[in-house]
């Protein structure tokens, strides 16, 4: 989307020629300043992950399959070849950068085929070709995302033709989590890109921020209006009508239609529940973990520092420097989950690539048949 | 309770003699600084009451009658005498300096009492006395309170005697918020010092912060353990096994049980309701609104700046300064509501000097019988 009214992705090739360097935007620094990073090694992607460089499920996966053909391109640095057992360990340490997003996974699973199935020469062009599909397909199915989800907007508009359509969302599933569109927000821009008027509020998703730092700095960019509010404000918003929908996004889906979000989904979806307001979850394929059925009872959830709680980046105006403030005593210890998960009882409906469909087996499985049957196989054949 | 090792109230009389003074604690700084501010005027009060030096229901009551007793000093300064019509007028400007609090309006109705019978040479004494009557009342109710809620806090020990009981509460209905001992942290105080294990988690409560700012503060300096969270936390703790009770105060409840409070606890008593977790709500009963029957549709809430969103206080320790820092773009816009209201429904039962009750008409007729009875004969008259 638009950054200063340039298109933009929040991952983009900058040489595959030795030095191989990879882009992207530190979003640590935003919404303060924008600032283009150079990945030129494995280990310079495992930071980017680890630390949060980038992050959202999507975007996680293409830069960690980028961060293979970087270290193939290490490997071959001054002439020697890609090792395939060097490139497979350097896919286990990739997929430790970070516990929770099953599209780190996934994306590292289709690189190991690539070194599996390709001879030293060839490694390095195919791992960065596939490194590029995966970085397109996730473009084309945020896309859709949107395409398939845009009536949803469009019939509130109808409801409501006098004003704009108000969607309610929760921490960053815009283009910065992914590679392009986003996911939550992928209807959003359509919407607005097409003329439909709509509002955003924008939770500022606590502790690390990402609403206010990420998705109020795109939409503005991008020149969607929005407000941003406090977690907490908005189960108060839907009681007085302020709020027509919700749409999110998800790290992991369950088979059966649980979803794992940022802390603080799950008591959206309570408020929503509780005042009739319908609430959507984006989701592109890959995120859906075909093996989980309970997610409250499955799904680890990250534990992170305390840290992250006590003390908080912003930036100080008057100084014009980023500062970060201590806002507890100095000896106050806090719990940091990173996640959590809402049951599909409290989800209207999932967003797919291939259209909306129920928080349920029998939804997930209707768009996708050959997934669904495919992994039943799999358990009849371990459990046969 | 204890700061230091010291016991405090959070406002108590300075002199009494001209240039009469009342000292509170600049609420604003801490946990930051522990500064003792001196009210010597009635303005001095105003300010204090709406920027916030001192919150909290209980507390702003307190602290608005110690006004009343400044203005007539002032009055009476140089020998002059105070006047009615004055002092009535210092109680209609006081009255506007928070818009929520009702706790407000019945300080200022029994100043009000005490200037309409009065005269000139007895005013300043009587306004006196009954400000200070104000806070030891509230005092007493508050302890009463925890005496009455113990029991709560005993059952759920008796129900995991082997760890600490987890109780999860919402902004600052602490000591620093009433005069002594608070609402909701009163039986937690009491069951800490009657050897009751208990460990409290926090919630920050953005975006002023109280919880991690105050309630973190003070239950540290009185030894009581607790960790800090995110508001965004609650829900996912309670998902999983690590609450066995909420309890938060109010700044206003119904005559039918519904609670408004500060933003966010709704969320809390949704999340409370679907994970089978009591959920106390803890009240004085000057507290109560016996005119109001919807909390959600009458309740004014009160909408405060956008700045508090976007601009948050902390201490850098690096330079080992008060810093304000900006968490978003420079030109996002915010919204501030102060306050939400959680139905009675989702409220498990009222904590208050006279016991504990159903979040009902009925079970706060049956505690308070004469107050109900006289604003229903007010409504008959007034509808007759």
């Amino acid at each position: 989307m638009n950054v200063k009214g340039t298109p933009y992705r929040s991952i983009w090739l900058l040489d595959e020629r030795h030095p191989a360097r990879v882009g992207i935007i530190d979003q640590r620094q935003l919404p303060h300043r924008f600032v283009v990073e150079e990945l030129l090694t494995a280990s310079d992607v495992f930071t980017a992950i680890r630390d949060m460089h980038v992050r959202g499920a999507p975007l996680i996966g293409a830069t960690a399959a980028y961060g293979i053909w970087l270290a193939a391109m290490e490997m071959s640095h001054g002439g020697s070849r890609p090792s395939a057992e060097g490139l497979q360990k350097a896919c286990d340490h990739m997929d430790t950068a970070r516990p929770t997003a099953v599209n780190l996974a996934w994306a590292l699973a289709r690189q190991r085929k690539v070194i599996a199935s390709h001879g030293p020469d060839a490694l390095a062009g195919a791992l960065l070709a596939e490194a590029k599909l995966i970085a397109d397909e996730d473009v084309a199915m945020n896309k859709a995302i949107g395409e398939q989800s845009l009536g949803l907007i469009a019939a509130q508009h109808a409801l409501h033709p006098e004003r704009p359509v108000q969607i309610l969302t929760h921490c960053n599933a815009g283009w910065l989590a992914t590679v392009d569109w986003g996911t939550a927000t992928s209807p959003i821009y359509q919407a607005h890109d097409q003329g439909i008027p709509v509002h955003v509020w924008v939770d500022e998703t606590r502790p690390r921020n990402q609403g206010a730092q990420l998705t109020a700095w795109e939409l503005g960019e991008h020149g969607v209006p929005h407000t941003l509010i406090v977690d907490n404000a908005g189960g108060h918003l839907m009681q007085h009508g302020q709020v027509d929908m919700v749409i999110t996004g998800t790290d992991r889906t369950t088979r059966t239609g649980d979803v794992a979000n940022k802390i603080g989904t799950y008591l959206k979806a309570l408020a929503a529940r509780d005042n009739g307001i319908p609430f959507y979850v984006a989701l592109p394929s890959p995120t859906i973990d075909w093996n989980v059925r309970d997610g409250v009872k499955e799904i680890p959830i990250e534990e992170r520092s305390g840290e992250e709680v006590r003390v908080l980046p912003g930036w100080d105006d008057a100084a014009d420097a980023a500062v970060s403030v201590r806002i507890c005593p100095p000896n106050t210890l806090a719990a940091n989950p990173a996640f959590d998960v809402t049951p599909a009882r409290l989800v209207t409906g999932l967003i797919t690539e291939r259209g909306v469909c129920d928080a349920s087996e029998a939804g997930l499985s209707g768009l996708f048949p050959e997934r669904a049957a495919a992994k039943a196989k799999t358990a009849t054949q371990k459990h046969g």
